[in-house]
């Protein structure tokens, strides 16, 4: 109930609520809100609702919706996914605090389902384009266990989230306004079906309207609670690059797809990796790649693709590469027993193929799929 | 008449014979090759066409086609371009050498034309998108006086070069073969017109065929020839690829233009910005800001555009936001007069418009136009 009274009391984020809650306990910090017996920096944010305590009538909403209020004291709390925000310097911004609560629809324990997760969002003006391969990406990651997190927008989030559940996959849709209400509203439908098989939450009570404000702060939510954040497409201005911002801030991996540019709707995707503020993919493959655990390397090199159809020269320049480093043609020409000038032209052959580079040391093999799933990160 | 006669002889790139020339001059060396008087090193390379002095047949051809050839002599040998050729390292690669001459169809100065030139390569089997694109970035380098080089081949080459002749701008040719032979024959007429206005040029003597490894010897002039290799479209095998790779060795930037990440046409150029081998860029000014003279900044930010329509609060924190660096929200709220949540939503809303960020010292102001062309590069 403390937990309840105090989520209401400061609607959203409050760095300094739950540092007072973190030194004195959830119930001790709600007597003291109630009594306004508080420090300098905790009056502003709850003078205007510290009288109001509603947290029964709150939970019955909850009920009757067939949702619950998830506290840092549950099991659960996903709480490894906020050691990023509690990191963060709330001095700077207190939006960055790790949220009080967060009221949950949906079967799902939150700690198991974002255990996977990827965030994948952007352009409510979405194209055909941008649908596309936000639907190939979110549906392919769903498909192999990722939860696909969002925030139920028109457009890129909405097809992230339709892309997980047609799959059967998991999904969470993180809004800006109360569970209770279905924002936007044209998602009434989406978001039940959401909350039947993944999850609805939101850090503010039910009955909350969305503000512009409480945008952003959702926004670190959504990044928080993934392993990183794909952007399908994005506008120039679009509020896509916030939850980069903090996917950044908070230590994620952000993506971001190209598309041509020509469409404007994909201008925000290629100022982001212009800017080094987000890596480029292409596909689920590649988010993985970027996003996903560690996976161990076999070594040596991949062998040259059957289509290369390598002349005899070729064959035996290549073979007389060695496995990792480099060698000068001089060395090679002996070791493939070929002529100078016939181990030149198989390399210079070798190279329009890209099965071979130079650097300061001589002559190497490039892998033939540089970003294969047995490649080192 | 030793430099012809030489060029025959090696046809093409030979680090070695490059070698020699510097040490005996070009005279002498031309009577060591005749008499193999030659260190062991320099035998395999001529020893096939040593004996093949036609060089005054060559300079006929040459005048017959209103041709020239130009050597290291010459002042209109393009002298600071080679340089970044002659700093690689011959015993890696014997390819990497500068060439013995260059043989030229053109009204043009070679150094001349080569001052402030890009090169613009790509796929042969380029798309429609891929066409606009080139024909815009060309045509835009060329209209503002950037000569722009390529390789004349099918796609994007021919695109590139077109759109430069179309603005009436400066373009060359650089040829795997020689001169004097159109390929492909296909582009014998936009070779003409080349020919015509730019310059159409090759290392090799005329009448020498296109063979593989030659395209791999050609790539290296069209990059060092150029302030950067611009790739507009490249598939997973892209020759665009190699370009690029010598772009990188002899230090121009490399870029290249993303597309439809279901293109197959797009996937060399998503690659080469994934692998950090090329830095994404979407148009001319995007080229100009990575490969062209560097220009001076204009202290302070770029003012909020006025489309922004900001509010009283948000433009008041807007302004009390310092010009360079970061305020806490504190200090705005002293500055600005206004409650510290009210400060907060507005610096939610200006984030949200993308005009102001926050780092670990606090809030700053963002450029509306991050690649403006008052930028600091």
């Amino acid at each position: 109930m403390a937990w309840v009274y105090l989520s209401r009391v400061v609607e959203g984020p409050c760095a300094a609520l739950s540092a007072l809650i973190e030194s004195v306990g959830v119930v001790e910090a709600a007597r003291a809100v109630r009594e306004c017996a508080l420090p300098e920096t905790l009056r502003g944010p709850t003078e205007a609702r510290r009288g109001m305590d509603c947290a029964e009538r709150d939970l019955a909403v909850m009920e009757r919706i067939g949702g619950r209020v998830v506290t840092p004291d549950d099991e659960e709390w996903p709480a490894w996914r906020m050691l990023g925000l509690s990191q963060l310097d709330p001095s700077v911004d207190e939006g960055a605090a790790v949220p009080l609560v967060l009221w949950v629809r949906g079967p799902r324990s939150l700690a198991e389902c974002t255990e996977q997760a990827m965030a994948v969002v952007g352009a409510r003006c979405s194209t055909g384009y941008g649908n596309q391969v936000t639907g190939e990406i979110a549906g392919e990651l769903a498909s192999r266990g990722w939860t696909i997190v969002s925030g139920a927008a028109f457009g890129i989030d909405g097809m992230a989230h339709r892309a997980a559940l047609a799959v059967g996959g998991a999904t969470i849709a993180v809004l800006a306004c109360g569970v209770d209400r279905p924002y936007p509203v044209q998602h009434d439908r989406l978001l039940a079906e959401i909350a039947d098989t993944g999850a609805v939450i939101s850090e503010y009570p039910p009955g909350v309207t969305a503000r512009k404000h409480y945008f952003l702060a959702r926004n670190r939510l959504i990044a928080a609670l993934a392993d990183g954040v794909v952007v399908a497409e994005a506008g120039m201005r679009s509020g896509a690059r916030n939850t980069v911002k903090w996917a950044r801030r908070i230590g994620r991996p952000a993506l971001a797809v190209p598309g041509p540019v020509t469409s404007a709707a994909s201008v925000g995707c290629h100022r982001m990796i212009r800017e080094s503020e987000a890596l480029l993919v292409t596909c689920a493959d590649d988010v993985i790649d970027e996003a996903g655990p560690l996976r161990l390397s076999l070594p040596g090199a991949v062998p040259p693709a059957p289509e290369d159809n390598l002349s005899p020269e070729e064959a035996k320049v290549y073979s007389a590469l060695p496995q990792t480093g480099s060698r000068l043609p001089r060395l090679l020409a002996d070791q493939a027993n070929l002529p100078l000038p016939a181990v030149r032209a198989a390399l210079s052959s070798l190279e329009l193929s890209g099965l071979v580079g130079c650097d300061a040391n001589g002559w190497y093999r490039l892998a033939t799929q540089p970003r294969s799933p047995t490649s080192t990160r």
